[in-house]
């Protein structure tokens, strides 16, 4: 929408807050208070079911993703949730749709190492539950790890990390969705694997470094994202069906045979991509013992999750001295483009979460909608206007 | 050197074995069998100093990385390494060179976790000893891990991930080098990362599988060959000093200001490599203590080992159902060349490890006539004519 309108920029990552005009007369702000988003999503997600505490902390990660400015893995998320979970509750009992109550399996736990069966409950509750586990446990012994089979959708690994890293910790995720398959094996044509991404947090002075990628070029989300919009990659970030780059997405929709996402490398060097992808299936679902082998077609997600205390290694302050070292070598790094520093993986999150807190979050026009008819089917107060 | 003289074609991992013809006269092999390459190795570092089990060790990985097809870091470490012990020794004590006698200093040991200074001994003999030390903690609690500041050059991560691998564990190996800068941040100009490589070996039904990727597109050791060979690259996998993509080695060898190594994903999403390069520094160096902040400018490395027991998870049988599942459909996948079949990190080296005991091994001239100088200098017999 036009500024001349009076509306600020969307909260986008690329684009700078803007201090309000005191001249320039503004009509009311789409902009909404994060504790005002957190308690429209929870109240969603109870009214469709959901244990409280599971929605507060699924609304609270949402919303802390789109503070974190990414955008395809927040709140927008809600709706497909809310979905998969009418979708359950449609089934009668079959073994579809997102589960709402109840805890997950323990099917082991030596005290260090444990393996869950997340029965389809909620992987942001779900992870960000076995980080809350995980964390004493790797404050007694320096490390300690979670398996878990058969979560559902899991979210923005990078704010899950962030939980971790901002109490001190070092967080790996890892995660693969065995009911997918969208990125063929490196020189292969059929999509095997699921974009397969991975996180790294640690701990930072003022915030955490929040490394969060995946094995293939770009995901599914945005590559439903251009072709809903008609548009084409930049890059031939894609392979059509005979294994040729393209740059069209609709090559993963309708065309047979069907195409597959890129592993990041591409056709020059996606052995890397391939090495990652197979490294990220082998701790998610080998370790947790079910995966593609069982061919599962629920919506879900295998999790790799471990916790490292940098206080039983060399200690914290020295991980620090060393990390914060890098980080600002970094960012004094001389640019290639002068006008774009070089800025390390959460920079940018720190710096949108502030602004979050400051001035609210805006939503897009099709979230906006989505989220409203959910709101009046459901009889919950939006604050989305 | 061509066919027609006789000689087997290289053991490169590109060149199928030919069987012998029984018709057509061959030429003395030079081809050497792998427990005289050890022994060879072994003396040779025995002569200059080392103490026999390190020497033994180094020889024996060594040799295994040059069956494995790694060429670059097989024997022809052999004579940098013992330049490099040679100079340590001319020193009188100074803090340069690789270290030859001794154990690590343990900073720190919870059972579970430990902290080794290398002292700069051979990196190949630490990281298997910490692999050897990790194995049972690991078998005993489901995972270990140990972080070693100062070490020497580790080699080839992926046959040291094998030593686990092939004994039913997982090995997860990061490695960067503080003393060297190579590779800059996304989006700047300045060398400031090592290509820090990063491996995951996994067990097999017949053979492990190994990813062993770095940060980076290409490495420091195929710069420098193409850069001797007057080659460029096909594709621009460097930086110039001002940040604009090359094919050109030289870059990194000679010009002002001097280029870069590109980082995984290139100018298109380099972030990704960049995400990679930070959690491997992480790691190595800030789990360890010691790195770019202590700016250390003798040739070393240092190491973040992890091991993992996937008994501790869901079950060694439950892991290797999924993997080897996940194995079968990536070799059953169509190719997009139908010559080239996909295959999994670690099949290839599998093979010419089997090709390497049954035919021995040969090596190029430079290779031989840099490790028979090494020889006569030491006094030591060579099987390389």
């Amino acid at each position: 929408m036009p500024e001349a309108e009076g509306r600020r920029p969307a909260a986008a990552p690329e684009i700078p807050a803007r201090a309000p005009s005191p001249l320039q007369p503004r009509a009311p702000s789409p902009f909404v208070p994060v504790a005002r988003l957190e308690a429209f999503a929870r109240a969603l997600f109870v009214a469709a079911g959901m244990d409280d505490g599971k929605a507060a902390t699924v609304a609270r990660l949402l919303v802390l993703t789109d503070a974190m400015g990414r955008r395809t893995h927040g709140l927008a998320m809600a709706p497909l949730y809310l979905a998969d979970i009418e979708k359950g509750r449609a089934s009668g009992g079959a073994e579809v749709g997102m589960a709402v109550r109840g805890e997950p399996d323990v099917l082991k736990d030596s005290g260090l190492t444990a393996v869950w069966d997340g029965r389809y409950l909620p992987g942001l509750w779900l992870v960000a539950t076995a980080i809350e586990q995980a964390i004493p446990r790797a404050a007694a012994h320096g490390m300690a790890a979670v398996a878990i089979r058969r979560s559902h959708h899991i979210g923005c690994l990078a704010a899950l990390a962030k939980q971790a890293a901002d109490r001190g910790f070092i967080a790996l995720i890892a995660n693969s969705d065995p009911a997918g398959q969208r990125v063929a094996p490196y020189g292969g044509t059929e999509a095997l694997f699921t974009p397969n991404p991975f996180a790294l947090g640690y701990p930072g002075e003022t915030h955490p470094v929040l490394v969060d990628i995946c094995a293939s070029i770009t995901t599914t989300s945005m590559t439903r994202q251009k072709h809903a919009a008609g548009e084409r990659f930049e890059h031939p970030w894609l392979l059509d069906g005979e294994g040729r780059p393209t740059r069209d997405p609709a090559v993963l929709e309708h065309r047979q045979p069907r195409g597959s996402l890129q592993l990041m490398g591409g056709t020059e060097y996606g052995h890397k991509g391939f090495g990652l992808a197979l490294m990220i299936e082998a701790l998610s679902q080998g370790l947790s013992g079910h995966g593609r082998k069982q061919a599962p077609r629920r919506w879900g997600g295998n999790v790799y999750l471990q916790v490292l205390d940098p206080g039983f290694f060399a200690g914290r302050e020295a991980f620090l001295e060393q990390t914060e070292h890098l980080g600002e070598r970094c960012r004094a790094n001389r640019p290639i483009d002068p006008k774009r520093p070089v800025r390390l993986p959460g920079d940018q999150a720190a710096a949108c979460i502030e602004r979050a807190a400051r001035e609210g979050i805006d939503y897009d026009a099709p979230t906006r909608t989505a989220l409203n008819e959910w709101a009046a089917r459901l009889g919950v107060d939006s604050p989305l206007s």
